[in-house]
């Protein structure tokens, strides 16, 4: 059985809503420029513009809006109101100000193991910098955390280089996160324990082609209530 | 005499070329709206509208061109046309991909620094997580640098937070960077040593009030040729 010293949890959609945010937000343009285009084909020409553009703007809300108007000028070969520009615009800065709503049993597990004592906590994340310190910031729990990583991608290089950076023997470290490409494979790649707490919406982005995981073993819980029990177990 | 281990550079017009990117894209954007605004009065208004959104997008290339798309259709009174904003994304992506233009004497002096041996050397940057990471990578310089830190802000607590997360002594410490008000003031502040690096210009979020820096002292060089030496003489 691992020692697990170290648990790390993802953020968007493990420890706060984000997805519903960012689908709110999708279907509130699309609904906008329903007169243009149906809301299904434009969400499936907006996934492909901000696929096309992942290259240069990276992951975010910002980088979302961006790919968004694009796709509005796009799909309507100019004939967009400007009017209608300005309110993605203004739906997209709501988005960013959104306040950060908590998962059920988030608070109560982040304080459970931080009044714990054997733990040290992160949050592991990935997207926009400046947004992300916001919501780690609102979400009322940074000061439980030991560490906060943002970054860019989470691949095993980047599990990797944060295992070394702060000295963390990946067998006494676990990931908690909604995402199994970027919270269970390249957890278990570079030989720490993965839980994975599934969130209703997952970003077309994420998905996983179940053959890539067809090998591997995880936990898996319905929510962050899960954790404690769960790491009390492993520690038998 | 400081015993300087470890010397930090600050990224955009520090090591590479920034604002002669960002000031070229916005000529170009204000020369294409030129019918509807005199170019000089709309970079005026794009820097009341950077200002006010920085507190929603942070700093960086993605909230430049949200808010030069803002701008565009509010001087306008939405009279730009979808080609023109069409534009305004396209130079913002050309922005992105920009190559990485390291300024004279950088090279040189980084692989100085290293092949040293004294030295450990950082990148402290601000900006966009995902943007800034890119221009490291294309640097041609990422391997030289022991760490590389990318922030929201470049503040006192921030640089209080680096010294603790990687166990840096301040007095051991120095800054290079172009800005006073990020790279000099708060770096003074911690009790570290500061050399400024102007360049020619300065993005107008970055002025700082003489009357702020009246009382400190910090080094000044022409460019990072200068630097080496200047490190050699402050062992003396």
């Amino acid at each position: 059985m691992p020692n697990l010293t170290t648990i790390a949890f993802d953020g968007d959609d493990t420890l706060w809503h984000n997805e519903t945010v960012f689908s709110m937000t999708e279907e509130r343009i699309t609904t906008l420029l329903a007169d243009h285009m149906e809301p299904a084909e434009l969400s499936k020409r907006l996934l492909a513009t901000e696929t096309a553009n992942l290259r240069l703007y990276g992951y975010g809300a910002k980088s979302f809006i961006l790919s968004m108007i694009e796709t509005a000028i796009e799909v309507t070969d100019g004939r967009v109101s400007t009017e209608h520009l300005k309110e993605i615009l203004d739906v997209g800065k709501e988005m960013l100000d959104h306040p950060v709503e908590l998962l059920e049993g988030v608070e109560e597990c982040v304080k459970t193991l931080a009044d714990d004592g054997r733990y040290r906590l992160l949050v592991i994340t990935k997207g926009d910098l400046f947004h992300q310190e916001s919501k780690v910031a609102r979400s009322g729990l940074a000061e439980l955390f030991w560490k906060v990583e943002i970054v860019v991608e989470k691949d095993v290089a980047t599990y990797r280089r944060i295992m070394t950076a702060h000295g963390i023997d990946p067998t006494e470290f676990a990931m908690v996160g909604n995402s199994l490409r970027s919270d269970v494979i390249p957890v278990l790649q570079i030989g720490a324990t993965a839980v994975h707490v599934p969130y209703p919406l997952v970003w077309a982005h994420e998905h996983v082609d179940p053959t890539t995981v067809a090998e591997l073993r995880w936990h898996e819980v319905g929510s962050l209530a899960a954790v404690p029990a769960l790491l009390d177990e492993l520690r038998r």
